[in-house]
């Protein structure tokens, strides 16, 4: 187990990487502990916590809402829990993002830990603080900046996730490679193979250096006003993606790195070898690289301009100095835009 | 004009008492404002922000919900206000618990400002940094602790609020001086008159100890665990009188301030000569000291075992030592319950 300790401005985290959810209960201060996890989640691993109680919710994006908070609001109101309890959220990001927020405004807030079932919640949600919900479409606009007490990554859980839940965790691990870990992009570059075989040291290093990369640039910005928008490469154009098709998170991330790191090469920024080792990888772990062209180039324009990080004509692009360097620029919407044309003419 | 500067956790913020409500720009960054309001303060003033985007919102305690909420988020995205704007609530605590939250929350929290125009408002929910609403039925279930960044505080307002929401405000101004001003305690017991009068330099001094008194407790305890607990004089009862009858808040928390003195007397915590100065001050004040015989004694009770800051089968209270002098102390929910049989049939 390797552990990392995160000071954020609302409090202090620790992730545990490598933990067993079998050790839960060492983590949970002497308080009435109560769960929120999904049915999946549920299913595999109740009888972890015999006795706890539970507030079960679906899955999906599409119960990632004010909806879905209300009713765990309402289960607390009736399991009678107070300040004096703690919340632990055991699931992927939805579950993490959805106990958070609830656990941060119930009672004006309760502290709460998660355990993350989910290699893309282990290596992004988990860390950072940020929780929330989407509104009418919006992704994550309700929400507040809140760290949980711990988080526990267990690896282990990996194992009964669905292959494509997987391969998406993979982009984010990339992102983290690409924007600050060099080495780690190349021991992704040598080892992929493993890595898609969940192969425990190889995937206790990729969690651990993927959240070091995440961790350290919260630690700087927390509330995300500059450094955090490291972070955010790959992010502009796969929101939109979201927003307009049913595309997974980690697939969007995929193509929004290979735009931005085009985005790079066009501003001469990063060189186009190192542009095309970042889709190799991508390849490799067999995520998508391309947009698809059936989707409504005017609805991702559209998407991008009401894309909550634009500030009034330009909005704030994380682009590639080289692998493991990443810069902030803004970018002009309209040059967004042609490079939007470019990619459905061109690619 | 007198200025307090607030250091809380979650920011600084700056009261200013007796600016004025015309002098707003000053105190608004260079961002794009957005107000948020209810209808009668809009009418009576909304010739002093001309230009400016206006969400209005309901009157009265029915609309402190997640619907309300919702329904400003909606109107924020509609206008399409992002992070760089700043968004100014202006009305009485409905109104900026109402928006604290949806500002703390939007987008995962936007920089917000306040106009107090009510006085206990002024003297209350506008310091603290405490927001949220009502859920079911339960008061402020749902909500985050974040200060504002100022809060105007204009006692010429006052002079359009309708008198009995006047006279509720000096209810926690009477609390403010019971538990830590005994000099503003005997003020208030000679110039009475003046201040239901709404003479200004008696309601200056008034508003500035008051939020003194709450001010140096909250910088103390943010997050209400311990000293914070002391501005709680006179709200268990009040809370549950709120949530069985119609009763306003000043009026429940003048009749659970006379409640909590007696407990204060029974404990021999204080004096019964101190406790008639309390009772005396608030009739004075035209404010109500006991409690309404057909008000359910058993609904009272229930609602006090559901109080959120019930903890196991004690409730922490604050009791009063002297005028200007208060102590928390965990009372057993069965002597609490006894003292409300005991108030129903002696009283």
């Amino acid at each position: 187990m390797k552990i990392i300790n995160i000071q954020g401005q609302s409090g202090n985290s620790q992730i545990l990487i490598n933990e067993s959810l079998e050790n839960l209960t060492k983590y949970v201060p002497p308080r009435r502990p109560v769960i929120v996890t999904d049915h999946n989640v549920n299913r595999c691993y109740r009888s972890y916590f015999p006795g706890w109680d539970i507030i079960e919710i679906g899955t999906g994006e599409e119960i990632k809402t004010l909806k879905t908070v209300e009713g765990i609001y309402q289960q607390l109101v009736d399991l009678e829990i107070d300040r004096s309890c703690f919340i632990v959220g055991i699931g992927g990001g939805i579950v993490c993002d959805i106990t958070g927020f609830a656990a941060s405004t119930y009672m004006r807030g309760l502290p709460f830990g998660f355990v993350s079932s989910t290699l893309l919640s282990q290596v992004d949600a988990s860390v950072g603080g940020k929780n929330g919900v989407n509104f009418h479409g919006y992704k994550n606009m309700v929400g507040v900046f809140n760290q949980p007490c711990f988080v526990i990554c267990d690896t282990e859980m990996l194992k009964t996730l669905p292959r494509n839940e997987l391969i998406c965790g993979f982009a984010e691990v990339v992102k983290h490679a690409a924007i600050g870990n060099r080495e780690l992009f190349t021991f992704l570059e040598q080892r992929y193979t493993d890595a898609l075989n969940l192969d425990q040291p190889v995937m206790e290093r990729l969690v651990y250096d993927s959240i070091l990369v995440k961790s350290s640039i919260v630690e700087q910005d927390e509330r995300e006003k500059g450094e955090r928008r490291k972070l955010n490469f790959g992010h502009t154009l796969a929101h939109a993606l979201e927003k307009t098709t049913d595309i997974s998170h980690g697939e969007a991330v995929s193509i929004g790195m290979v735009f931005a790191a085009n985005l790079s090469v066009l501003r001469h920024l990063l060189s186009k070898e190192e542009a095309n080792r970042l889709r190799l990888l991508l390849k490799q772990l067999q995520l998508p690289t391309e947009i698809e062209t059936n989707i409504s180039k005017e609805k991702v324009k559209d998407a991008i301009r009401k894309d909550k990080k634009r500030e009034g004509q330009g909005i704030h692009l994380a682009l590639l100095k080289a692998i493991g360097e990443v810069i902030v620029e803004e970018i002009p919407l309209e040059e967004l835009e042609a490079l939007i044309d470019d990619m459905y003419m061109h690619w």
